[in-house]
Parts: C-alpha cells; structure tokens; sequence
C-alpha cells in the first residue's frame, strides 16, 4: 500500500482502528509513514504517546471531548472532522490551538457528512472557521464506505471513481480562496484494487493491514492474504449435528458475518490444518452460530478428526477491525506477545 | 427474582455475566444470595477475589485452563461442567482438588451439552468421575436457550416444561446411584415469567439484572423494566434523511439487532425525553444503522428538535450483556460510577 501509494503521488495516512497497536504502528514507520488516521480521541492520545504526531481523528467532532481534544494539540498536529456549523461554532468559541480542519463530506455512503453540493452550508461553516486563526482549513474529506456493500470489483471503482469526481470539483472550486486545500479518501476496498486516484492527495484505508472475510467475499484479496486469526479452544464435538463447540463467541469475534454462497449466515471461516500441513478453507466449514461466549462450527464429517477437545481452532474473522478490537494481544506466528491499546485487562 | 426463588423452595444461583461488576454483585449479597453462576474462568477469578465462595463455570470445561481453575479449586467451591468423556477424562487425571461437576445436558436448545437419552455416555462420564474422589457428581444442568427464539410467552413456558420434564426423569434415574444430586435450569425469559420449576433445584437467571429489548420484544418485561442505557453523544443530524448520528457503535452496543414490527432491524431503542419530562420510546425511534464507532439513528421529524449536537441521547440496547461486557463502567442515575472487571483501561 506505500509502494502505491508513493507511485500514485499521494500519502498514504493509514487507518490504526484495525490494529490499535503501537508495536503494529512501528511496521508502518518502517515503510516511511508518518502520519495516521484514528476513529477516537482516546486512540489519538494513545498513538500520541508511542511518537506518533500526525495524527486525523476521522471521526465527526465530538464536542463534549474538546478538552482532551485541547490536550493532543497542544503536543501534536491534529487533525478535525466537522460537518456542520453547531460543531464549527463550538470550536470557534473554545480552541485557541492550531488545528487542522476537515469538512467530511458524504460521497454516497450516506452514514456521516455534507451534501457536496451544499454550497451554502460549506461557505457558513467556513466563515465560521475564519473567524478563529487557530482553526486552519485543511480540505475535504470522504469514507467512500459503500464499496463495502458492492456486489463486484467493478462497482468498487465506480463508486470510488464517482467520489472522487464530486470531491474534485470541490477542491477546484475552494482551491481559489484556500490554495494547498487537499482530498482525503480511501477505504481498504477502492485502495486495494484501484491506482488512479485521481486530485486526492491523501489515502487512508486501514483494514488492509490484515484484511478478512468480508475483504475476501468482495473479491479484495484472497484467503491466503488474510492476516489475522482467532484461536479458540475446542470445548465439545458433536458428530450428529456436524458441529464442533468452541469458546469463542460475540466477546471475541463480535456479531458481522457475510452471507455465504449457500445463503446462510457465516460468522467465520474455520481452517483446517491437516496432518501434512495442508490447509482446508471453504464454505463447507464455518462458524455458523454464536452467542456470548460460545460458537458453534459446522464442520464436514470428514473433517471432525481434526477438532479435538483440548486442542485449538484457528477461524478467520469476518470483521478483523473489530474481532482485533475484542482482543488483548496478538500472538504472532512466532510466538511473540503484540500489546494493543486494549491490552491492559484484568490479568490472571 | 430472589422472592421468586424463595417461593418456589429453590436456590438462586445469578448467572453474573450480564454486569460483570463486584459492586452490583453487593446489591444480590443484600438479597442473601450467595451462590452465583459466571462464563469464565477469568470472571470465576474475579468474583472470587470480591468475596464470591460457591461458583459454577457454566461453560462446558476449557482443559486448556486447567492450571486456573486449579488456583480457583484450592480457594473456593467451584463446579464445572462436563459434556464428553475426553473433558472428564482430562480432569480424572489432572484434577486433585475438589471439584463440583454437573453434567451439561441438551434440553432443546442444540448448542452444547448432551442428549438426556444417552445414557450409555452419561454412564461412561460418571465411571471416569467415579475413579478420582476429587470430582464430586452435582447433578444436571441445562441452559433451556431456545426460549430466546420463542415466539411469545406462551412457547416460552412450553420449552421449559419439556426440558424440566427430560431433567426430572434424568434426576429420579440417577438419584437411586447418586442420592443429593439436583437439577440446575433457568434463563431470564423462562424465570421471568414461570413461578413453577417442577424437582429443579437451583436457577441461574442473569439477564433479568438489567434486561434489554430482546426481553421486552420478547414479552417478559416491559420498557420500564430495563435498566441499562448507552448514553451517547450526539454528532451530527440529517434532517433530510430523518437520520441523527451518534458516537456509539458496534464496539459499545455489540451488533445483535431485534427484527421491528415493520420488518427492519433495530440495534436499539431512543429514548426522547420532552421538555416536560416525559419519555417517548416506540419503534418509530431507533437505532438503524451501526459501524465499529458510529450509529445511525432513525427519528421522526416532529422530534428532531431534542437531538442538538454536543448533547447526548439514551439508547436502550438490543441485548444488555453484550453491551455491558464492553463498557468500562456503568454510571448510575445518581452519577456514581460503578466498576465492572472490564474497567482497568487505558484511561485519558
């Protein structure tokens, strides 16, 4: 994603919610990153803490945390969301810290942001933001968030095509009163499959960094590029029904499945390890129910013999940014210990 | 629920899983409770380190946590449960400390335990027990889930009924061998609504602490009743769509949904509270939409005017427990914080 992203001309500002973890965060400098994006105030101060002083919280402002927020842009470059003028108003009155600020502007996913055409509201919140030299313009930012509901690769880049046309326009238009105004976009599914991106000058895809099954059923990567898997513990098997009980449930995975190709709901894919290390993953194996703790696998006859009380399961989740989220490390294939900003629980 | 128990001449037996919290815990002491059920060994740990001495693990035993629950058996009486010959097999030789072990039967609910006809395996589990004087044969224990997936209160009582009929005759069968075993059961739906329990000896509702709105939909409480919200902050509001987007995703309300009247999927309940103090709750306010962090609300436009940006609202959760277990702490109406062992988190 950095190669392309140096190729395409544009920075690469990598989503952390999905990792939520400095040691993960050191991989990224590696590979010359130098600022981030993150999904709250409290992930800001943690990442802000491990070095990291470029930080976007792509989240609409939350008003009722600005003195926290007066806290991380006292010590590093901050970057705001706002998309209307009760918000922009709140921190005209109350920020005297430099901070960068975003318009999030809705290009389709219709969840947050203003209507790109909404001239009026874009010039109001803008005069607003004017009348506070610590509050700077920074541009105009969009989560293309509906390529996740896409049926194909091709809809993927039309809808990243299709915003990427209206943000454009928004930037030649604005660009005459507020030069080096710059695009944000990028969600995992357009950044993985696209390259052209056009008048963006920033990409932000984060669920990348591990990819699941829900990247896989869109057609933006292949199983063999998932990263991530949780292991549960085999706790009973149950030959009769096909099912094989594990402890791992909604506390661990969370609750997002896909439809699999058979209709039904599936809320993992377990993997098979056979005895000479071949690895069986299909839709015939999956992790069919879950409740708080318990998940229930439907596994194929022929495989029950790998599922032994006692031992353990590896299952790729189909939502990695919150399965990593519910975890409170990583344990890599190394056997290394990775800590996340979720790490200090109750310990026994 | 206590006064329940103490009428029909049975032990109340919390499952605690739902509030995870030594404090609330204190609130079931005052009610002489002093037996209590949790999902983990982990929660075991915890509650046994607020003064909790009599635990059941109603999970079908981890071997893999076999060196915990050792530390748990040296201090307190804790039970465990056992649905296969290789579990018992495991702790008939790795077990040297007194254990109380109950046998997870299948009532109806097909998720674990076994069918309370097969008498060959539930014999060949107990000779494996009988080998090892440490393991102590409690009796039987069913989770009667399928009354979450009833259609109303009528089938609610059916499902108990006929698994306290299967539970009965198992009881009768083995008391002749096993004299002083008993029979565990209940689930907030059954327990809310039944006040005859038949030869049970014990229940282990949880839910009822707090219920949810899977309890109100399913008609055994009402929304009065519940006792937990989400407070969330308001972030901006879309008139235009009749949509108010709130701080609060699936990393605090988790993602079950309950199926509305109009056939949609609500992930909460608004509570619009008027000037005048009175609250509206119906399924024309709700919860719509819901990503890692940010929740769609569906509000009628006559109500609009009670969501102002940097102002919070109240959501009733879909299922409590869930939505408990990720929060760090609760805070009462009076504005006390109350801990849960959730709680240690990276604080800012």
């Amino acid at each position: 994603m950095a190669e392309k992203a140096r190729l395409a001309g544009v920075r690469l500002r990598p989503h952390f919610k999905t990792h939520q973890s400095a040691q993960i965060g050191q991989w990224f400098s590696a590979e010359g990153i130098t600022s981030i994006t993150v999904s709250s105030v409290e992930m800001a101060h943690y990442f802000s803490l491990h070095g990291w002083d470029d930080i976007t919280i792509a989240f609409p402002l939350n008003v009722l945390e600005i003195g926290k927020i007066r806290l991380l842009a006292e010590k590093i470059n901050l970057n705001l969301l706002i998309e209307n003028t009760e918000a922009a108003q709140i921190l005209q009155n109350e920020m005297n810290l430099r901070v960068g600020i975003y318009l999030k502007m809705d290009t389709g996913y219709h969840r947050t942001g203003l209507n790109p055409y909404k001239f009026e509201t874009i010039n109001r919140i803008l005069d607003i933001l004017n009348r506070n030299k610590s509050l700077v313009f920074k541009g105009f930012l969009s989560h293309t968030g509906h390529t996740y509901e896409a049926n194909n690769t091709a809809e993927i880049r039309l809808r990243l095509n299709d915003a990427l046309l209206k943000l454009d326009s928004l930037k030649q238009k604005y660009a005459v009163t507020y030069p080096g105004i710059e695009v944000s976009i990028g969600d995992t599914p357009s950044c993985s499959i696209c390259s052209d991106f056009r008048e963006a000058d920033e990409l932000r895809p984060g669920n990348f960094v591990f990819y699941d099954l829900m990247m896989y059923k869109l057609g933006v990567c292949q199983t063999d590029d998932i990263a991530v898997k949780m292991v549960c513990p085999v706790v009973s098997r149950h030959l009769d029904r096909g099912e094989i009980v594990i402890y791992g449930g909604a506390i661990h995975f969370s609750k997002d499945y896909i439809i699999n190709k058979k209709g039904v709901k599936e809320f993992g894919r377990v993997l098979i390890v056979k005895d000479d290390g071949q690895v069986i993953s299909n839709d015939e194996n999956y992790l069919a129910r879950i409740s708080q703790e318990h998940g229930v696998l439907k596994i194929q006859p022929q495989y029950f013999e790998h599922f032994q009380v006692g031992k353990t399961v590896g299952i790729i989740p189909v939502h990695s940014c919150l399965t990593a989220h519910q975890s409170s490390f990583y344990l890599t294939t190394e056997g290394e210990k990775i800590a996340t900003m979720n790490s200090p629980r109750a310990n026994f």
